[in-house]
């Protein structure tokens, strides 16, 4: 197969992760006989840098034209401080927007290996293997009216769905659910929010068409209970933009792999934006210590979510793990006996693999 | 003192830990030579039942007179079914709005007696002692409009603020770390949202009257995982009315002592309505197995912010804290080699300290 990858690798630790996710995606065409292309565009703190803007047109338009995209991190103390259009956060809104991708999938996983590394008890967290399925392009994230108002004296933001919205980002998380363990656990407000309301309304209706789901509503404050509690009760979580945004990232520091974790934002034809969850650590950036394992299970999402490469993605997950199993690790997992290399380094064993 | 205390019991076990709290009040008044009165009144599912809705008009207008409401528990399976205005929540949600306590205090503390309960690491729940201070009365839960339009196609509800209503929390919380260890967490998505913005700016223009304590901002995705990952290095954390409720739900599981945890909704002239934060509980009601512990720490929130009786509010706390020590708990609490008692036996023994 032929295909085109837009790279975007951002700000800070960004370039160097994109560069182990390009190198994984070569092998893979090596190995398996596509052909896959790649341009390289500005986005974040680098294209305000360079343009002035956090999102420039052409970047938009080659994510338009692309397969796929993978993104590796933007933002930095460096523009901090720039007002919010300028802020380089604005560029992954932006191209989330832009593109459509509704559906946020964060899978969250405990590794073995790792689970020394999580602040919750072992017993707690082991076997943990949930997807959070969050809405991305609506809700509290952009509804109007978000402005002041009263000569400053009063503010206000919008929380806002179309049906519509909710209906397809439901039917994408019961489509998870069929492929995983079959248990959808959908997360709101019902007791506060009309949105909320309607929220369960449709995931009531919808799961006649997914028989074989089990079903369960939870309200949100339940549920960041829970995540702590019990992690491994949850196989597919679906929830709005914000409580997504919240969960999603209280989910990622359950099993301490942190530095492990991909993320896909997709569109109902496949094109996703793939990225790693972990920020752009500037502190860190240009010395080979970053942690390209997250990216390459990005990479992994891609096959898989845009090129409906199965096989392909199933191949690089299993070559993380060899590695992890074998004890190599970069300096943020801290892996008992285990052999510490430089982020390189490990991008290299895993293609390897 | 003359003190006039409105008891709500509610539902669930709310009548077994209203009980153990008037008890408590008594054995003050008692010790202290104050004189405090009490009077009941329904809400919730159980007024529902009496009266056909959650919120009487005569439980509202006693509250309206009282210097303090101590609140048991709302709801039950009995009335889940029931339409949104008849919920009990709506008792809950109403009485809050109706006596404007805008100021919901939740502080979470680790027990060293309970650390084997948490689902943390000891190591990193250890020492933990923190305050979310949540807005109550405004944000997500109360904006309008909040309604479906386009003939049901679409939804919306509204986060709005006054900025005199952010002002007013703010202050509390300042003045709230002032007498803790003076250090503030304010907690917004000011990368996204306009309110959040405005709170920004209203935590910046506060804090030149309060150069003593320590000002720092947080995401509130960042602050969902650093509740998890190092809970103590939080001292006060406020915040909005929707993520207040979600991550002090969250906080409150951090240390094994949910049971424990009381909370209290105040305003300017410290009248408040003082509850604790576990549920009805209906599987376990009139059983004497509840956990009254929240409750009596409740009261001493009471005694301390509503009546400003700190030595008698002390008193409450360390007796709790000599009846944990010395090996005493309910079933919910597992304590090695201490001695179950039952809820009311528990009650009494903090009395008698
Ligand atoms: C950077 C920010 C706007 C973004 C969001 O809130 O969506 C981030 O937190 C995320 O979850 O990808
Ligand atoms: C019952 C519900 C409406 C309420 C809230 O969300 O405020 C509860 O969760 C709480 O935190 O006291």
């Amino acid at each position: 197969m032929k295909k085109h990858i837009v790279l975007l690798p951002g700000d800070g630790i960004g370039p160097e992760v994109t560069k182990a996710a390009k190198q994984v995606l070569e092998a893979i065409a090596g190995r398996y006989q596509h052909t896959f292309t790649f341009e390289s565009h500005d986005i974040g703190g680098a294209a305000v840098d360079q343009h002035g803007t956090p999102l420039p047109e052409d970047t938009v338009e080659a994510c338009n034209k692309a397969d796929a995209v993978f993104l590796g991190a933007v933002g930095g103390p460096k523009w901090d401080q720039l007002p919010g259009h300028l802020r380089p956060e604005k560029g992954l809104l932006g191209i989330r927007k832009q593109l459509g991708l509704f559906a946020n999938l964060r899978p969250v996983q405990a590794f073995q290996q790792l689970l020394h590394a999580s602040p919750l008890k072992s017993e707690v967290v082991a076997g943990s293997d949930l997807l959070i399925v969050r809405e991305l392009t609506g809700g509290l994230y952009f509804g109007e009216p978000r402005e002041r108002r009263d000569n400053g004296q009063s503010v206000v933001d919008t929380l806002a769905y179309q049906r519509s919205e909710i209906e397809r980002i439901v039917e994408k998380a019961f489509q998870s659910a069929q492929v995983r363990r079959k248990h959808l656990t959908s997360v709101d407000k019902a007791n506060v929010l009309e949105s909320s309301r309607m929220w369960r309304e449709v995931v009531e209706e919808k799961k006649q068409a997914y028989p074989d789901v089990e079903v369960e509503h939870m309200l949100v404050d339940a549920a960041a209970m829970k995540l702590v509690t019990n992690p491994s009760s949850f196989d597919v979580i679906v929830t709005e933009n914000m409580f997504g945004d919240i969960l999603s990232d209280e989910a990622s520091v359950l099993t301490g792999s942190l530095g492990m974790l991909p993320s896909a934002s997709v569109r109902e034809d496949g094109v996703g934006l793939f990225e790693p969850v972990h920020g752009s650590a500037p502190d860190i950036a240009g010395q080979n210590k970053a942690n390209p394992l997250a990216s390459i299970l990005s990479v992994a999402m891609m096959l898989k979510h845009s090129f409906g490469m199965q096989e392909e993605a199933d191949t690089v997950e299993a070559a993380v793990h060899e590695v992890l199993h074998a004890g190599f690790h970069t300096a943020d997992l801290d892996i008992t006996q285990g052999i510490e290399v430089g982020g390189s380094q490990m991008a290299a064993k895993v293609i390897e693999q």
